[in-house]
């Protein structure tokens, strides 16, 4: 019997609606999409860490790494991600951003692989990343 | 060897080109994209529940249930849900159905993971649901 | 400890950033958003196999199924595909152009599990898949 777990790191604000920031089964750990809201504080509405794309995504990337630490799992155990923007001229950028994000992290494992595609998203949010892992 | 079978409730649509509704393969279980259609009746083209969100989404967490019961799954064992919508301004109802509908069906584990973006659809359907799960 | 490996097949283009075009660890492979470029080839831009959905499709699916096979994997092995397409009115002939390579393939497992949505791809592409594969 694997159980499966939530994975709520302390820093998260509670989600919109009935569903897990993240949940881990086994090897096997989802991370729920991840917008760019700066940690939760008390009696304060989700807000934006800004409103450019780097700040944004700076911080949907912090929120994704908590939760795989939460599941005791790294960015190195990450499979696929799935990056969501409002605009295809933010390819560009966004590209920029995560390369240098990447190599600050030092992975050792190959990196994941990623599908990008563009689609609305609540007014305000230019992008949304979610992510599967597979844990040794 | 872990064999690939194919999750086909009778009360589903042909599906409109070769996939399955839901494949299971070892203790993984994915689910295709779920639309609001009413039971396969014979000779009938397929039929959205109604035209409004809530018989929509009813209707898709129905199907998406009837294949995850097909591969001896239940809600429980979901990872992840994809929720499709057409229209930001639906998120808010989206979500009150969502946690109505969750707390009926006495969920035994956490909530699954979500992540839903806003997206072009077939004329008339106003939402799409896929899920992963895991089994125990 | 399960060794997580990137696949790149010689014909593929270098991703525009810091992913991989497949990962395999354990028996999850996962290919990333495959589009219908060309192989690749040295000093040249990625170029689509032509402007047609035909063409563009045609190619997206050789370009996945070169990375399945670098992962030692087939289609019989893919759980789910993602579709993205730019145009509702594409769903039709995309589906035949899907069944008839599919049937082409001579499949011995199940038909993978699909969802199709229409959403923005960069300029001149209409068509974007990746896939879930899990390995017997």
């Amino acid at each position: 019997m694997t159980e499966k777990i939530a994975l709520t790191p302390a820093t998260h604000t509670t989600p919109p609606a009935k569903f897990s920031h993240g949940v881990k089964k086994g090897n096997i750990l989802q991370v729920a999409g991840q917008v760019g809201f700066l940690p939760a504080e008390e009696g304060k509405a989700p807000t934006p860490a800004g409103p450019t794309l780097r700040e944004q995504t700076l911080q949907t990337f912090a929120n994704v790494k908590a939760i795989l630490e939460e599941g005791g799992a790294t960015w190195d155990d990450v499979m696929m991600m799935r990056v969501y923007l409002t605009d295809v001229d933010h390819f560009a950028e966004m590209n920029e951003i995560y390369n240098s994000y990447f190599e600050e992290q030092g992975l050792k494992a190959p990196a994941s692989a990623r599908t990008t595609v563009y689609v609305g998203l609540p007014k305000g949010l230019l992008i949304e990343i979610d992510a599967l892992a597979v844990l040794s």
